[in-house]
């Protein structure tokens, strides 16, 4: 099972000598650890912005939607902003911010995942490159360019001199 | 905020008409649905195999952990392999299948937006490629080859001609 295992290098090696304690994964899940949460950020993604939309389009409770909505724009991973049709009360959008924005990957990597290997390459829908129409996959590339494999990867201490 | 919106076409626009009921990301979060899970995921990923491995890497409790080795290899994310050692009762290896090892782009997708979002950059480990040793990134590229960004998406009515 070499091919999918990442192989510790220097000081890290050997495992046990090395804590995760930092592990920016473990922070990751701390900021958003629940699958209502993600299930929000993908209707964010596909364009919802009102409370309503949120609570339609994910089939959450409002309860949990609001909750979620909350904890999100506490996170700045959705921004909060006031908007007010005429005769009503003054409502709020939920955008995506920049820091939301970037978890794009993760929901596209799930998303991948999720077709494959749950509905046996069976999703009616895709994501696609708008611009050619080819179907787009989530990929490891290095730097310099190479697709990367689970055993092409290794975990290091982190270079400053890139 | 155009640039972190999907677009929806064809069919799938107006996203009233179309429901998310078979949605393949909300089917992997059934699947992979806490951050335990990750966690034990991860270490799977960095080489652990036995119980008490599992447990002391992750931090988590033993129920908790045991009950996630359990779930895992239930879903076919981990195979569970009998061992022995010399005068000891038969014990158990887990190692990741090739379900669990296609999970690696979640994963390094979290890691990469931990690092950049909740450690500002800072974190002390990152994900290299073995053969050139440049750090390796998660990227949405589609079948033609282009790196595409959030702006660059549509979600559509998968095609059946690629």
């Amino acid at each position: 099972m070499s091919s999918t295992t990442i192989q510790m290098t220097g000081v890290l090696d050997p495992r046990e000598d090395w804590t995760a304690d930092h592990c920016p994964l473990a922070d990751a899940l701390d900021v958003v650890r629940t699958r209502s949460a993600f299930l929000v950020l993908r209707e964010a993604f596909y364009g919802a912005t009102r409370y309503d939309e949120f609570v339609t389009r994910t089939g959450l409770s409002e309860p949990v939607t609001a909750a979620r909505l909350r904890e999100l724009t506490a996170d700045d991973i959705l921004a909060r902003e006031p908007y007010r049709e005429p005769g009503q009360r003054t409502r709020h959008l939920y955008r995506l911010t920049e820091k939301g924005a970037e978890l794009l990957p993760v929901l596209a990597a799930l998303m991948q995942w999720g077709d494959r290997w749950v509905q046996d390459g069976g999703a009616r829908v895709e994501l696609r490159h708008r611009d050619c129409g080819a179907p787009v996959e989530v990929q490891l590339r290095c730097a310099d360019g190479h697709a990367v494999d689970g055993g092409g990867l290794e975990l290091a201490r982190r270079r400053r001199d890139r």
